[in-house]
């Protein structure tokens, strides 16, 4: 055995609920869980390398199910402003100024971030996401699924938020096969996982939309798509499609089924997302950036209770102010609870699975549990001034402590491999990542300046007043 | 000067707003607060010794206005349940059983979290605080509001919640001694401040209150109370006060004004929490805590658009996870927008706000303010993975990234003297804070477990079916 942690709680999610195993162990070959069970009967004289984790909690890796980590170079850059004014006004000014290094400096500073708080598999939904799965995934050598968005709106709207986007099916082009190329080049590789990504049913041509979901069939492959992101979405749809929803055109195109991951649906009904649930459809609810950007909770607890699979993504720095999970599944339980005056809502249980199996069966990939044969992706949390006691009886402290405490990981393993040990990046260097970050982020925003104030949101009010 | 930190930006809180100074710096003299402005302008020659804060951003010390820390023993203990269970049966067989030695340890691990988020103030409210200032916040160097809780519940209430509770008269005059054993011990202490701390409006005698609000007046004392924190107490308040609510009571005691530090108020109406701030009371919002306990999000919002002083508390461990105050600020600003499906409610600057003058000046302590000639108490953040970047120009973003990216701070100081620096405490040990802790709560939690069952939480069925 290559490498075998040893003692402490673990958490195998393999029984349908956490999977506890007190006193346990997780060995490790090639890559691989060789063994889940009883510390006392790990055979010690077969394993090279010994990690004490007596006292710590052992979760599978965490799984951020949904980012656009290139925009962490932005982080601070569009929050407290009103959602009309969000995008286009506060946040286009800067994003637009970025260039290529910007997006790989943003993205290497927010996937440390991710990975200090326990994640191994990141979900990055980003145009040409070959070049960052390249640049800073694979350096990482963090998990990666890597979507590769597909938007064909052409230039020349009218304004009218009621008049449907003209397309430019040859953007649309590029985008797919910048998506075939991506499945061509990384399709076998370990820690790689592509994907479509259709940016939204608004912004894509049904043809593709269907032929997309085709090939996504035939393939095993996923397609992620915003859905139901709001009253905007909502107006295109109707006025391209005869007045229906969001969702009644993913079902009549035939996309609404376990090839599809829907990420938000805060702008469906109950009753749709009852349906998008029994149809095997997995979500991804974002609480913290869509907090921050629209003032609304996801809706987690309902896609849960119709038996959906739920998953939970950190999205985009400028909005939710980063990709800690851990402060993501403790924002998750307490935007639930408040959100339906029930404080059992979401609970940690819920959260952990969600940060866990639920964003690996959404994503689908076998990680998420940890069970004999699956990739070695492992999360080591130990009690420290903000999550202890972790107390094994009654109960298990460290359940909601996790949650709650939102500490960094101790250790990080991603295919057996450690990222994080005692708290420090084994290869990567976080401090060179800061101050290149520091750097390119003063010299985007001088660049942007003009711009920005010219679009004129409320922040360049908060800025003259002494507020910001 | 003793000591100056130089470079990077200022955040004085001195001016109504942010009070934000480029490259700025700040000097001590003697504990106080003795330059604030331009680095530029310093004169080096005259400092002992010069901290480097380029980059940084340089804050008040934050002001923790309302904890329980001796709870912090059983985080874990008690979330995710029911309203109705959550003190009764889920948290108190644990704390029934805490040990004098358990308390302390408890209010180290949780001054020690909050301290690292850059806090300099706590406020604790317990009975017997006298004990935990002795043992931990003087031995720690921390500022600490003082509040000695004052209740005189008697025995033997018949359970109805419509029947007022007995007093007894002798178990509050044995509070209300303890409490004026505090202002002699150390009404001069320079780091104490000692309060009243009557528990709540149901729990006190009427001529108890009136007698302490004149004390308060006359020596210029504050009162801590819990107003209006839900069902229960307004129906006791109804069936004691001819069917008053809360607030009217506290007006026509006449206790409603400047002396008052309201905590909670969710239970008041609109217009009563207007009339309150219009009063001149300032009220503690504790987000987590009340989120988790009630599934209820503070009413932060329009207290502070009545005009009212709020502050911000992390209550107690088991319910919101801890005392990470950078993680409350982020969380009463997420809560604050699904609150009211406004992206624009509580912004990053409110909280600081809050976070900083707003709990200094409801606590009336001269602190939460970079002037000359106040109290040294300071907290430095800096841009990690978390948080980066920190632009200047056109506008900080380094404001949304502490409240939103909840970095830990790099130095704290109280009086000028340094509790952290580079993220390290200086005299206080966490590690083994944090092993007592663990070695206690696991003592603690062993004691309690038979009650705990018997008591019947839902968390018992949740331990029994596999997810705690």
């Amino acid at each position: 055995m290559d490498v075998a942690l040893r003692g402490g709680t673990i958490l195998t999610m393999d029984d349908g609920r956490l999977g506890i195993v007190d006193d346990g162990a997780v060995g490790v070959v090639d890559g691989r869980i060789a063994y889940v069970g009883a510390a006392s009967d790990l055979d010690d004289t077969t394993v090279d390398r010994i990690v004490d984790t007596s006292g710590c909690v052992v979760t599978p890796g965490l799984v951020n199910a949904h980012t656009h980590m290139p925009l962490t170079l932005c982080r601070g850059g569009a929050q407290d402003v009103p959602e009309i004014e969000w995008m286009r006004r506060a946040l286009a000014p800067v994003r637009n100024a970025m260039t290529d290094a910007d997006r790989i400096a943003g993205s290497r500073l927010g996937a440390l971030e991710t990975i200090a708080s326990g994640v191994t598999t990141i979900c990055e939904y980003t145009s040409g996401v070959a070049d960052l799965v390249e640049a800073v995934y694979e350096p990482l050598g963090v998990r990666v699924a890597a979507v590769e968005t597909i938007n064909e709106v052409g230039t020349g709207h009218s304004g009218d938020p009621d008049d449907p986007y003209p397309f430019d099916a040859s953007k649309g082009d590029a985008a797919e096969e910048r998506a075939e190329a991506l499945f061509e080049e990384y399709g076998e590789h370990a820690l790689v996982e592509p994907a479509y990504g259709p940016q939204a049913l608004d912004m894509v041509r049904p043809e593709r939309l269907e032929r997309l979901h085709e090939r996504a069939t035939d393939d095993d492959r996923k397609l992620h798509v915003h859905v139901a992101q709001g009253e905007r979405e909502a107006r295109q749809i109707a006025a391209r499609y005869d007045g229906h929803s969001t969702v009644e055109v993913l079902e009549e195109l035939g996309l609404a089924d376990d090839r599809l991951v829907a990420v938000h649906l805060h702008g469906a009904s109950v009753d749709e997302r009852r349906r998008l649930a029994e149809s095997d459809v997995s979500m991804v609810g974002n609480p913290s950036s869509i907090a921050a950007i629209d003032g609304i909770t996801p809706p987690v607890v309902d896609y849960g209770a119709a038996g959906g699979t739920v998953a939970l993504g950190t999205d985009q720095a400028p909005g939710p102010g980063g990709h800690d999970f851990n402060a993501e599944l403790r924002i998750a339980s307490l935007l639930s609870k408040t959100d339906r005056t029930d404080p059992t809502a979401f609970p940690a249980w819920t959260a952990l699975r969600a940060g866990t199996v639920g964003g690996a069966d959404a994503l689908g990939i076998g990680v998420g549990r940890l069970a004999e044969g699956a990739p070695a992706d492992i999360a080591v949390f130990e009690p420290g001034i903000g999550a202890a006691p972790f107390v094994e009886e009654p109960f298990h402290t460290a359940i909601p402590n996790v949650v709650f405490g939102s500490p960094r990981a101790r250790d990080v393993l991603v295919e057996g491999r450690f990222l994080v040990r005692n708290g420090t990046f084994v290869d990567a260097d976080p401090e060179a990542a800061v101050a290149d970050a520091e750097a390119r982020a003063a010299a985007l925003f001088e660049r942007a300046e003009a711009d920005w104030r010219a679009a004129g949101s409320e922040l360049v009010d908060a800025v003259d007043d002494g507020w910001l």
